[in-house]
């Protein structure tokens, strides 16, 4: 009989993640032209091609400067290259000495911002429904999760009224995302101060997940949190994976106040030592072209594509699944729409997504997977698809509902 | 008065690691044509141009495909070569699909095995000296740090006997390097065999960390620990940060027990979600191209360029510093020199590190950092500087010890 050595309890808790259920299920969809994907939330876009040239060259001219080691937080250029956009874009300051430190992507930021900020025992608010890889990471740090409820009927909208409500005396952080992944809202600007009204008033810790906020489809305008205050209190994690359509790249970033970026790094130094230094050379000169590629790409190419496809997604659910409940997204690449009028015959939304690709070809992400909010709920990417596949794929949808009721 | 908000413990306890005076030093060091360095363990080759071009036109050619998103443990072929190669040079059979996780350099890869298996309270043996990144991360996971102490004298070579007086009921693991950092010892079969039964007999885990296997001088050739038993307990942390000449690639790779590798995947997924693609890619080729590039650049190159390298550091060592204690290292990059008879005027080794630095313009690392054994050594890199400038460099040494005697 096999033997097997045990292992640490840390990891024996994890919750196996759905996302590679959905992967799985992805790959599949990639290998058969017949299978219409709305699961994945990675971007359909290529990258810049001038930036990938650029580090091409690169590579090839100088392969050991390329690849050298480089210090735990990243080098300063590029740091600086990234404190500057914040500043010209956002119109906050930030120390790219002191500040700032590269992460692997915006996951291990948030893993890295939890194990530094989070004791066991004490409570992190998040929204319900939620990004999937909330949960399980604030369980890592020993944290326990405390879920605000939210519904499309109410426009997702997390609410200083309810955080009030939430708050014990174990509270130790605020997580927020807008423009929101399952969701696609925005927080309104009446949300957001008075939720740093909160922190600062509370002396809570806010993260700030800001991962979407150059995909916004409407008039809202993305807003730091830092412009209503809590300065000292607030950390916010980013990644170029959305944004630069490099998620293969694995590089993100954290900042936040001094002392917290001291221990950050010395944690990263031991889970990480430093970051990819390749992606560090494509996001200089990235970032150098940000204006122009920011206009061209996202202004010109990213944000109309996204936009027709997702009033095309929103037109084609009004009419074909007239009974579903859900919201227009301000952001981000989905839809999160509520199936209750049409679960007869369905044990869960898990069992619907599940016949709807055996039967359909049509993959979709349950919403359960977003938390008990997500109820009846699934959610659907509009940015994998051209137009006459949305239309395809929501007539699918409506067709199969059909039959089983 | 500015307010500072409390951070968890678990970072409040890190030590600020001695890696970042080495790099602060060095980088002044990259500087000053003057100034010797003796200091870090960077390679001092480029890596495999071919391998280099191979990347940059993929990058070219395939923009996107180059840098999506790819499964937590790294694409199957990415995974294959990997365990090919070990078949091919360690004789080890390593399923691709189930035993094997690509890590972020092997500082993620040791990071994420011990969170993987150690609960708090448990301890982990590891030699002293040790390399500067075991007791951080030991702490991390909540495990107890177990130093054997070994010498000069005896080779330092970690032995069944030592490691059967410093076991307890709370033991759980042992941590073995060979060739080694920061002494270039190997362990010899008979102690590699013996550790190996302790585990069988304890049923602990044991890490092996890799790292340096393919660089070695002698005739002692590497062996996978996996030879003498032990299979379902012992875990492999690698990298090919030196042994590709990528240390800012950030590519490692970690083999263990089916049960072991599915939980460490499930943190990785939270902690890194996925590993850089555009490094796998590279990888890819190199692997592909690993039996030439070896023959090429490993052991017509690298291995007679530094072996040459080290014969002159150990002549000159022992003409000019007749009183120091040192073994002649089998493999790795460093000699760890016993300075006990020079040590008269100064406080400590890392008083006379300073000073040396200072007055002479040598960058040696204090032998304390890497443990209690340290007291009184150095640590000395001899892949840095060509032949003419490790003369120099020891011959300034010299020098500066008697002018202080």
């Amino acid at each position: 009989m096999k033997r097997y050595k045990d292992l640490s309890k840390r990891t024996e808790k994890i919750e196996g993640s759905p996302i590679r259920r959905i992967a799985r299920l992805l790959e599949k969809a990639g290998e058969k032209e017949s299978i219409i994907s709305f699961g994945g939330g990675a971007p359909s876009l290529a990258p810049s091609q001038d930036s990938m040239n650029y580090l091409a060259e690169k590579m090839k001219e100088e392969p050991q400067k390329s690849t050298i080691y480089c210090s735990t937080p990243g080098t300063l250029k590029t740091r600086k290259a990234i404190t500057d956009i914040i500043e010209e874009e956002e119109d906050i300051k930030i120390d790219p000495e002191k500040e700032i430190t590269l992460t692997h992507g915006g996951t291990q930021g948030l893993y890295a911002t939890l194990q530094t900020i989070i004791n066991p025992g004490q409570e992190v608010i998040i929204q319900d429904p939620e990004y999937v890889g909330y949960p399980q990471t604030i369980k890592l740090a020993g944290g326990k999760i405390k879920r605000l409820k939210t519904t499309w009927q109410e426009d997702f909208q997390m609410t200083p009224e309810k955080i009030n409500e939430a708050i014990t005396k174990d509270t130790e952080v605020i997580m927020i995302i807008s423009p929101d992944n399952p969701t696609g809202r925005m927080l309104t600007n009446e949300n957001l101060k008075g939720i740093v009204e909160i922190v600062e008033d509370e002396d809570l810790w806010l993260i700030t997940d800001d991962i979407y906020k150059d995909i916004t489809y409407g008039d809202a305008e993305f807003i730091n949190s830092r412009k209503y205050g809590a300065r000292e209190n607030t950390i916010t994690c980013n990644s170029f994976s959305k944004t630069g359509s490099i998620p293969g790249m694995r590089i993100g970033y954290t900042y936040g106040p001094e002392h917290f970026i001291k221990n950050i790094t010395q944690l990263l130094q031991y889970e990480a030592l430093c970051i990819n230094h390749t992606s560090q050379i494509f996001l200089q000169h990235f970032l150098r072209e940000r204006g122009k590629y920011k206009r061209k790409y996202i202004k010109e190419n990213v944000l109309p594509t996204y936009k027709h496809r997702k009033n095309i997604m929103k037109q084609e659910l009004e009419k074909k699944l007239p009974e579903a409940g859900f919201t227009d997204p301000e952001g981000a690449f989905y839809f999160f729409v509520d199936l209750s009028n049409y679960m007869e015959g369905f044990k869960d939304e898990e069992e619907l997504s599940d016949s709807l690709y055996e039967e359909e070809e049509i993959v979709v992400i349950p919403g359960g997977y977003f938390g008990d909010e997500g109820k009846n709920h699934i959610r659907l990417t509009f940015v994998s698809e051209p137009e006459e596949r949305i239309k395809e794929g929501i007539s699918r949808i409506e067709k199969f509902l059909k039959t089983k009721k």
